[in-house]
């Protein structure tokens, strides 16, 4: 196996581990505010469609790091779904009002 | 053309926007608490891994690709870097204490 193909590899397990840490600090704090639900929703979308193309064609690494990452993205805008309506996203902080 | 590289073509369209809206958000609230700095950190390390095996390769789409989200999740990883230490992530939402 060539170096580069070792960097390919390197390259699949970051992509497909990345989104682990946000699924952890999402479960945690069950406080999605900060992420665009828009983002998350394309992002599923996009995932889904490479896991068909990938079935289509037979390219199994592809499936396979897809479905992996489609459980960590999925549960991101599960929980971001969840979110209670109160939490309307902050405008620009501004200085405080006095008083407050 | 067949009806599967267009699903590609969608896909790949999909997976390289979805951080625009992200970036949009963060940008105009400056809010990025509930963004987990991890998970931006590994997802930026893995799209330039996939753009320098995309270049070794001679894959230009995939470079072309990863330079587009590069520019994305270089930005929410920006506004991360910037995000004041004040704002600690609170801990998992409890009820308000009496007089709150």
């Amino acid at each position: 196996m060539s170096a580069s193909d070792y960097l390919g590899y390197v390259a699949a397990l970051c992509s497909t581990s990345a989104y682990a840490p946000q699924v952890i600090k999402a479960w945690r704090t069950r406080r999605t505010k900060d992420i665009s639900l828009k983002a998350f929703s394309v992002l599923v979308t996009g995932q889904c469609l490479w896991l068909t193309y990938g079935y289509l064609k037979g390219e199994w690494p592809l499936v396979a790091s897809n479905m992996v990452t489609l459980c960590f993205t999925g549960t991101i805008l599960y929980l971001k779904w969840c979110e209670p309506p109160d939490c309307k996203p902050e405008g620009r902080r501004s200085a405080p009002a006095l008083g407050e």
